[in-house]
């Protein structure tokens, strides 16, 4: 699949619910252009990779009838992933997003700007919810209406269902165990991996995966083996991210340095930093996570999370689980191509930086 | 149908979703219940009914095999209700709905009283956005899932995509309507009603008429005849909950007396009077318009509408409106039954004191 078609399967689907939106009130086009133009901007576009490649290594042809079909249905993984980053950036209160403004921020910026009535960013907020319902919808128009197109719509469903209810799931899971108080470091640890497993893993990689498997119609030992490689693969993507999270560059990333310091979030990185830590830093840490501003300040906890050994447990962990999610490709019924291609996602994946 | 049923149906649904949620992390629980908890509890289920009596008026049987899935596509739009009326009250900053405190109040309540860590409010809202969002997508695999069971979903879908991308529009529009200003009465007068029209009537009737009959296989006339019926009487339920905002009983309604005055909600209600107002009075409601407070204040602004006229004119227009969709019900290809109790359900609509 070149990313230049998924790009524009996307961009006419989303033209084609734009003209809906304008028969309704032209008024509306400006809110709904930055939903468009934030959803094209797009990332890595890994989860529609690894759908196609779900697809490819379940026997699904490379080209022919069901090829436009199966493009939308991965294209319709990036308006999910456009919904869950707006309603992700009001619950974090994260001001940047791909290396601008957050789209909660942008609808503030327009408010103010345009000189209207109540207060900014009330009207940012309000804006990023109702345009973040608007793109899980048209998420679910654009897949439904693509796996019916392929074929039968039961085989995909159970994937599908599965995948939204996990990402939720784990964004809930996630609020609860960041407030939880008196937890020791090991029960962290295990809670950032949970959150890992389903926010991350699942809607990253293993759900992409079956999804595209299951349009295929493919046999179960497909599926499960790339299941089993999407979950290694997928908490070893969100490992990388914890890491990018406090030490990668701005410039790269499209995120603050250190972000993840600035805003207090429990990562699995974090979690074992403090289980490793001597009181006297470990208190030191604490006292900096989530109130910490200045770049001399954020460097300070880097290096004490850094002086852990903390980095070097976590890169030998994302070794450990790309070598067994690797093996997982071993299973016989799998096309050779897709091997190869899921081969170098994993590296991609994981040993990004950005 | 039976309400009962509905609501067993409904139950039942959410039951096998809380045990998803219980096998990814028993501690969502908690977060989980209270959506079905709000999800049961439940409003006046009109969409629910609508959506019943649209199949039955296109012919399809009030006993049968199909009966249960179009009980579930029916129990679908309470979930969707659910979202809708958890992000909007967010969005109102509503404290209360269905006479009990909002979601994100229980849930920043629960916060508190437990003495989670961070703040108790950001938690509430965090928590409402992501329950709302799960509340969507279970309505999407609800409905498709019923829907898929009766026959050809692609006879319904276009009326999901309709329905859904127009609630949300309405929304966005009510949300950018509200900011204008120096908006003149007659210019609110039909911002409202535009609102009303997307945001109410196409969501609350017609749509789910529409629906309805589309599982049925409704032939053209059938489908024209019970969307023109819901379009009007969508509209003259919205002008009734306008004046049960201001002029409501907050026993009956859940809400408190003259919410929509507190909240400075931007109804045609209010638009009437602002267009029928001599300039001093006009200027005494604008100062008070979302501002006011006190019982004796409310009352005020109350009595400033009423003495505009606004009631009685809103009331003339609810009488034209439930007659013009009444007439929509002579076409003699609807099920007789139906109409009978589509007459019932626009008196019950557009008469109702909560």
């Amino acid at each position: 699949m070149q990313l230049s078609v998924l790009d524009r399967i996307l961009a006419a689907e989303l033209q084609a619910r734009r003209r809906e939106v304008a028969a309704i009130d032209p008024r509306l086009l400006p809110q709904v252009d930055r939903l468009i133009a934030f959803t094209l901007k797009g990332g890595k576009r890994l989860r529609p990779q690894f759908l196609w490649w779900g697809w490819r290594a379940a026997g699904g042809a490379p080209d022919g009838d069901a090829v436009h079909a199966v493009i939308q249905a991965a294209a319709s993984l990036e308006l999910i992933q456009a919904s869950a980053l707006m309603h992700d950036d009001i619950i974090d209160h994260s001001d940047t997003r791909r290396g601008e403004p957050s789209l909660h921020r942008v609808a503030a910026k327009a408010h103010a700007d345009e000189g209207l009535a109540g207060d900014s960013d009330d009207y940012g907020l309000s804006t990023a919810i109702l345009l973040g319902d608007l793109a899980l919808v048209w998420a679910d128009d654009l897949f439904i209406e693509a796996a019916s197109a392929i074929g039968d719509l039961t085989a995909a469903l159970p994937a599908w269902r599965g995948m939204r209810t996990e990402v939720l799931s784990g964004q809930l899971l996630d609020l609860r165990v960041a407030v939880e108080v008196g937890v020791d470091p090991q029960a962290q640890i295990r809670d950032a991996m949970a959150v890992n497993r389903h926010k991350t893993a699942a809607y990253t990689v293993e759900r992409p995966l079956h999804l595209g498997a299951a349009l295929a119609n493919a046999a179960d030992p497909i599926v499960a083996a790339l299941r089993a490689y999407g979950a290694d693969i997928g908490i070893a993507f969100q490992l990388r991210d914890d890491l990018l999270g406090v030490f990668g560059d701005a410039s790269v990333t499209g995120k603050p340095a250190g972000d993840d310091l600035v805003e207090g979030k429990q990562t699995a990185l974090l979690a074992t930093a403090r289980a490793r830590l001597r009181p006297d830093l470990l208190a030191e840490l604490d006292d900096g996570i989530g109130r910490v501003g200045s770049p001399a300040q954020v460097a300070r906890l880097a290096d004490l999370i850094a002086g852990s050994g903390a980095v070097a447990a976590m890169e030998e962990q994302i070794a450990a689980l790309v070598t067994a999610g690797l093996t997982a490709l071993d299973e016989p019924l799998l096309d050779s191509e897709a091997v190869t291609a899921l081969r170098e996602l994993a590296v991609l994946a994981t040993s990004r930086v950005s």
